[in-house]
């Protein structure tokens, strides 16, 4: 199986609750929480998740690009929140995060910038329940998939446990899911993609079992 | 005259648009950029306003709740922003942005926190159109009008130039809101008062007609 | 009534729970909690204030000189900390702490350092039980009284409502300590004059009777 | 009396030495150490000013435009430099620094932005020998000399006891400087109107009568 | 030979003196001086180091958890302090303070959080005399020794000139010390295993003979 | 073909347009902008690059180490500088400032601090045309080149695609010129012993030969 997670943040940000409803059915929704700060843009924050349940009842996780992750913690758990994935980059002790996530009942999860060598996930893999890997970089010329990003989703693979989970974030198109599925991923973080479908829950479907065939073939 | 502007982001922050749409009649849109660094919590972003304009034609003013505003004023004046205040507190040599507000072609504005003395704004006020005065501060109890906050704007209105216009914005209902304008607001930002009727334009309407009165009486 | 507050951190740093046995009878305690980033020194932590109780059942009362003092409330508090004195330099937003300490069951105090104009702490004077005025400010040659101080303490006096305490704290000596009270302090932070003494004890309560007096005088 | 300090940064940066030689004659130069941090500009640091020792033996002083001045006290002592200024801004704690300068055997100022109000220099005015205030700010549209000034060196003179100098920094010209100089200040730091002249060091004589008369005036 | 550092900070915080001197015949002291903004707690300062050598004459080491930790080299020389570790992660440029601790008459030691991978203390293997490993990381639920340090242990020593000492600290107790000294470890640093002893000195001595006879083991 | 490109910063810093004219035959000028905040010391920043058209038509480089270098792009291309190396420790985003340089019409570059693992440049090796290692690290006893730069140079020449050139900075002498030029160096910076000689393009000529030389005799 391999999961298609739609990205909130890549839809209509003026009518955010609208296009959750559009997903509904597939039963799973990913808000970045970005704060301009620790991330170059800003999306949306804690208070705009409270009123997401008014329009969903999918399983939310959240990606928290900020620069003081373990105050969102709670908020967020309270607000229906089920993961939580912080920055290796946003700490020098990321098992506090990770700890507190888990002490609030929810799964941990590690995100890593483009720019960090995954090889530094390693020691936290005790902790996290799944590594989100950022597969491209923002810059002034839009945002584009990086095929280095391969190179990083095998070499996870190959450190990681076998029990970790690996999401792949960022620029991950029809074109190179399977690639990142066959390299190793378990779940794709998708906006535009699914988004700009007529049926978006009909395209997650269609783009799950497009990873889930590539992935297959990859054990052959 | 004055006026009432909406401030969307106290409207439902998972309908923007169609709340940005509700006021349209009203002709003002407030805008809260907030960046959970500077302020205590996260609004949302330029990206977010540049899809407004689907919505709406009023006439947007933005007040920049950032650590780093100066990076956001080509952007928003892109994005069909006519007006943007900048905090005194986010810099040192607060001339700068207002004055590169200036030469984007739009109305330049000086924010002040609650914490911040009215005084500190009288070296900008040949720079900057209109004052805009936080008359509360987020606490962890809510956000209530601060009666001090009479205190500054009448102080505010001795110290500034008779060009300068005071706007105030945090906790302003109708209760308070004539108050404000006898002691020499020209304009208010209100959020909950103005989204929670059933006809929002006609509330700001109403609201506008009791401070102009509370105003023309106070000068009487 | 005038309260002299023994301070701990101006003891003997490597035996701190002797110390605060030594001033038991005394009933009151001030822990002054510096980190070396906010202030200019590192004295103890909350790990340490949690031993205490094991050598005190003093009144305990926390002067926190840290960048994030909101993180170190609810630990205090659960460690006996009774009141908690927050810098008004430390934040934007200073009624959020003001407003947790209170939440928390403590009395809530805003410090200023002797940098800080007075009349900056009165927008919070509704809020803060008390406010600690620093009294001089550390160089290199040493942490001397400034008389300039007895000045701070008239205008806060003539600013803050009847029921805000003023305390004093920093470079407090018998000989400026009368000159403070008749100037409008409630109580006086003191160190090195009454853990030098053979009965800190009874220091206190000679101490306290010298500012009473000085007091009462004033008001004749 | 009244000094003109010709200011070494606003003169050619790439020829600094040769700048030098040409107001050797008029016995002070003053020097800009801006590192783009607390500054908007870099100019120069201490291996520069090392090197003009070979150029002028004229008195230094250096203003320390910078986020940690007091690592620059005791190198540019070394350097020849006789007095310094530390910003206000750069620290919760001036006196340090100020102490610093003087036991390193310098003259200690304390310089201010142009948002700073005054009153805040007057706990400094035991430490300080001088304060100079920069009298306009940066921006987008070039420096120029804010009116507003004019008041601040007034309130200034009457807060700081008679013994503490008054500087005035920033746009200064031969226009606003007979201003300036009746108004309370004592020396005047300028460039541009000092260097593009033919023989600069005749130019500081003049522009020296010239305020010493408009002050002398003033206190017919 | 295998040295146990007794570790201070992990004593009765409200008894430094006492405990230093419980320890005094083991002839060696370790000292976290931490600030609770580069490291999550606070400990103690200088302040308190300089008092110990009332209680104790063993061979002090401190270990800066600092946000600027050359600031403090001087001073804990001063004091009686023999060997200083700074953390790589506390600087750009971390030769800088190696350097001067070394000027300073004392033994560098690099200190390496959890997080880091080791290769990054190689290219200082020439400066510093020790690497301090971090073995665990805190979080909310206790601080516990982390069994991925034995790889970080092992791909140390592989890669550190051999006059390099490893010194190991966090979590370490009587069940992993062997391991990590057949890992290659030359020292631990040991906190509650230590203090909580009858004797601690003979403590010390019991598990730096289990500690030698593992390394001895280990090469055999 | 191996350039050494002459580093203006290591020349007279009182005297740059002079100096800038001594090796203006060269037809390269490197210059290194340093904040004193980012870097240890402050050189000088884009108000002297733009003087230093009036002495050299060489082609200028720029070496941004600043907090901020997306802010001096611009500025930088209008003064002439045709390629800018922007530091990966400045930004957790380096995408964005590559190619910012890009689209700006200059040649971006990559630097890394000498404390930096060369691998982490991989992911950049797209947008960087090349990367700048340098390869000491200042410190209190002077800035010296450490051996271990050689397994850095062999390394990221291992790494990187063969169009990306490296380029070496710090500490290079013509003693160990040859050894980085054989590591697969393509270009030094080099300062004092350039601006030391007589004739100091006619050593760059003498030192590029060397250099060549070496790199040729490292391929047969």
């Amino acid at each position: 199986m391999f999961l298609i997670l739609p990205s909130l943040a890549s839809s209509n940000l003026a009518a955010l609750g609208e296009q959750a409803a559009r997903v509904r059915s597939a039963g799973y929704l990913h808000l970045d929480i970005e704060d301009g700060n620790f991330s170059p843009g800003i999306t949306f924050g804690p208070d705009t998740v409270k009123l997401l349940r008014d329009y969903t009842d999918a399983e939310l996780d959240a990606h928290l690009m900020v620069t003081d992750p373990e105050s969102y913690i709670e908020e967020l758990r309270d607000y229906g929140v089920r993961s939580i994935a912080v920055h290796l980059e946003s700490s020098r002790y990321p098992s506090r995060a990770l700890n507190k996530i888990c002490q609030a009942g929810m799964r941990p999860g590690l995100a890593l910038n483009y720019k960090t060598p995954v090889a530094e996930a390693v020691p936290y893999a005790d902790l996290a329940e799944y590594v989100l890997l950022l597969t491209n970089e923002s810059d002034c010329a839009g945002i584009k998939f990086k095929p280095y990003s391969l190179d990083r989703v095998m070499e996870l693979r190959r450190l990681a446990p076998a029990g970790c989970e690996i999401w792949v974030d960022g620029g991950v198109t029809p074109e190179n899911l399977p690639l990142l599925a066959a390299a190793g991923a378990d779940r794709a973080v998708m906006g535009r993609a699914v988004f700009s479908a007529a049926d978006p829950a009909a395209r997650i479907r269609e783009l799950a079992a497009l990873a889930a065939a590539a992935k297959e073939e990859s054990h052959v």
